[in-house]
């Protein structure tokens, strides 16, 4: 007589809640080898959770080998929980079979991948809202090998031969040429050329983030930098994004938060996305610009700029970078040709300080020498024959016509209760159900209807709204944008009517004897 | 009236004694902004030192903006030194013009690269030892460019798109291949791409050592490992490596002095390069493997085997790499493109239980998503083509006689009292000087004669011998390889005639009052 308790209000999906009680069972002894579990349809009118939840947490207790299904005689415990969790001897046992136990040997726990997962698993034709990625029907194949046969001709030996880790010097003359454009006067020893943004946030946490030191984010934000953070042994704090906006509350980061943390605690560098906010799409105002740029040269606290959906504008005015409004020299600025062009080259940029700069080239040098000198060339060339400016206005107007789809899709079909922010540009747009609903459990029914988004779950640092989905836009057109919309919002009020059933039988005990 | 004391018994070369101690001395205000210092000819008079060593000093201390010097009327100190090295407020205090401090917020010290500013700033026509690396003259850029334009008519959109971090599908597929032509049976779920061997040890860094974690090394060893380890704050063993081998004395990293270290030390990882080791060019014997498998196995501590110049044999018979011994399933094996064929193209490969693939792969992820594509892929078709088989033995045979005209240069020009190492393949050969001398003097008369080296002190963790030096000879001609050793012999020779003259008045006291 064993209890499982559901909480139907924690930003953990039910799935995982009871995946993770079952599998504590199994720990404590509770349940042992051998014993039966029940079947999925039962134990889910048991719990009234919807027999999916159950089948979820049972396909990922049994892909762990804890459990096994068979046919006929039902679902049983395997064996006990792996040996990795007990505590390690002095010197570590070796596996039964001799060999290394290498799970008890890594560094530290890395984090959940089911998303990804569940792109790569998407059979054809799923309408993905998933990535926030370029779409592939844009890319300049031809005019991409016709600037590499003029590498190969002009330079093929040297872009073989070991580089340097700055970044080949032409791609930076050309890069210096664009931030002209942009209104930044850039010289050559400002840019360091890395393998996109990720790399960007990797050598930025190696060259100043010791153990324990603090950054301070926005909350939600992108996973790659939470990931990162995890990896440097960070103390991580997060100030909240506005994503409805008004008289006194700007939208973005809460700057007003940002400087309470930087009251009361030293804060060794400062990570945001002003331009078309990952996953929120919004942008900060020019005035709140000033005042966060105040905030760290008033506390001397280096701002990272992550600028990398910047030159994605759809519509309304642009606003100065915080690097070209930068009067105390506390921005570094990164940037990267993932989402203006083609990210399967991984090639991006930082605009610093001369000697972090510096610092960083050496400690780039330390992770892989230097970025691939044959993708370099090739862009330098396509950014000097011009090509690049044409394919950034190409896909901006694509992507903005996409994203006027969208809203027009939402608009269309989504139940009352539903709210979404208006990204100016970017790639993502950010919905917020009914209060209650859980994102990760709508996602299991619409994933079955050949739709997928990303729930805000993924996004968060802490104090998650499981009731919140990122939706990107960029790599679907116009008809999939608005298919997708209307089974998401299909799937939603069903769900919908579901739960105003279920509100009469709210009182029935959500404890199972399993 | 001020004292400087130089050792000359020290692995630090006298002319980083003299600067450091010059610094010192208007750290502690002995020496005040406006005062003279002596000529650098009548210092190194009163220091019985080579003029060079003064002169060198000086021009650090020049370039640090320290001193500076006003012909006709002498070099003067300048300034107090940086400010960075006071201690820090609580709130760092912004420099005199309201700009960042980025000097005081960097995490750590990064490492001496006096070299590779002396290989860059090597005037035309220099014969340089100086590095490990391809011959250029071999790229094959016709080869290469027909392959990348198969890959662009062939699946251009799809590498252009984001890929996946554990690589490209092909290329993992042609790596399975030419393994098992080695004689070990790996698949794909064994193989990750990286960007070659020093992304291999950041990735393995990130995914095993915690701070504070021992890792043992060689000592002298490739200082990529000791930059690498120095940023993920491990502590580091070292054990000797032998470049004199007799019975009961084999070649090659000392297992003895391992079994040692694991029978003390907690170890967490043990880094080696078992053929053609850089910086010593020696191979470990296949019984020493053996041994050193078990030890691994008996104390659960994984082997790294760097397989970078494994490929690269020249004479003598192939020694089964560890991996394709390991029995434990102990070994992680590291391999790079970049000695076999391209480095600029930055593409290396891990084989590693597949556990230990999926974290590294989930590590790599953090790190910079993926290696790029396009680079991936034209490695693949390069391979499927045949063209690397046939590129390798080119390249082995043409490294091999160059590896003998080495040989033949050392024993005709070198003076008695000179040693080597006698490798069987790889890039490199170990020198060491008659006791006594340093390396890094040397190379300061060498120099002037258009010849450069690496001396040893770059390479050790620990215990330097400052009378050593590696010589790369894979991108210089059998020319160029005689006239280089030719050269460092005749100025060797100049400085065994200087120090008998020097011996005369080895009494006299190497204190200046300056």
């Amino acid at each position: 007589m064993i209890p499982v308790h559901l909480q139907p209000e924690s930003h953990v999906p039910l799935y995982i809640q009871l995946r993770d009680q079952l599998r504590a069972l199994v720990n404590t002894g509770d349940l042992r080898p051998g014993d039966r579990i029940p079947a999925s349809r039962e134990l889910a009118v048991q719990l009234g959770v919807h027999r999916t939840t159950v089948a979820n947490a049972y396909a990922e207790l049994e892909s762990e080998g804890l459990i096994r299904g068979h046919v006929g005689r039902g679902t049983f415990i395997l064996q006990e929980e792996a040996a990795a969790e007990k505590p390690q001897s002095a010197v570590p046992m070796p596996a039964s079979n001799g060999n290394l136990r290498w799970e008890s040997m890594f560094a530290d726990e890395r984090g959940d991948e089911s998303l990804s997962r569940m792109a790569q698993a998407a059979p054809r034709g799923t309408i993905s809202f998933l990535m926030a990625r370029p779409a592939t029907e844009f890319f300049p194949v031809e005019d991409l090998r016709n600037c590499t046969n003029a590498i190969w001709r002009r330079e093929g030996s040297a872009v073989l031969q070991f580089g340097t880790a700055d970044g080949y010097a032409p791609l930076k003359q050309c890069l210096v040429s664009m931030l002209r454009g942009d209104g930044y006067e850039a010289a050559d020893e400002n840019l360091l050329i890395t393998d996109g943004c990720q790399q960007a946030l990797d050598l930025l946490c190696k060259a100043f983030v010791r153990p324990g030191d603090t950054v301070l984010i926005e909350n939600p934000t992108y996973p790659g930098t939470l990931a990162v953070l995890a990896g440097a042994r960070a103390r991580v704090l997060g100030v909240p994004v506005r994503t409805e906006s008004g008289p006194g509350t700007p939208p973005g980061a809460d700057v007003s938060a940002i400087e309470a943390v930087l009251m009361q605690n030293r804060v060794k560098m400062i990570i945001l996305t002003p331009d078309f906010h990952n996953p929120t799409g919004t942008t900060l105002p020019i005035a709140e610009r000033r005042r966060l740029l105040d905030l760290a040269a008033r506390f001397q606290v280096p701002i990272v700029e992550d600028h990398i959906y910047a030159r994605l504008r759809a519509r309304g005015e642009r606003v100065p970078s915080l690097k070209q409004l930068d009067r105390a020299n506390v921005v570094i600025h990164i940037d990267s040709f993932s989402k203006i062009a083609f990210p399967g080259l991984r090639v991006g940029w930082i605009v610093a300080p001369p000697n972090v700069v510096e610092r960083l080239r050496l400690v780039k040098q330390t992770t892989h020498l230097h970025t691939g000198q044959l993708t370099q060339a090739i862009l330098a060339e396509y950014m000097r024959r011009g090509h690049l400016t044409r394919h950034l206005e190409r896909t901006r107007k694509a992507y903005s016509a996409r994203l006027c789809a969208l809203e027009l899709a939402l608009v269309k079909h989504m139940p009352h209760g539903t709210k979404w922010t208006r990204p100016e540009g970017g790639m993502c747009v950010w919905v917020e159900l009914p209060p209650g609903f859980d994102a990760s459990e709508l996602l299991i029914h619409v994933r079955e209807r050949g739709v997928l988004f990303s729930p805000g779950r993924y996004f968060y640092l802490q104090n998650p709204m499981p009731n919140t989905l990122r939706l990107g836009f960029s790599d679907l057109n116009e008809r999939e944008i608005a298919r997708g919309v209307a089974t998401l919002a299909d799937v939603l009020r069903i769900e919908m009517r579901k739960r105003q059933r279920g509100a009469r039988r709210a009182e029935m005990p959500r404890v199972a004897l399993v």
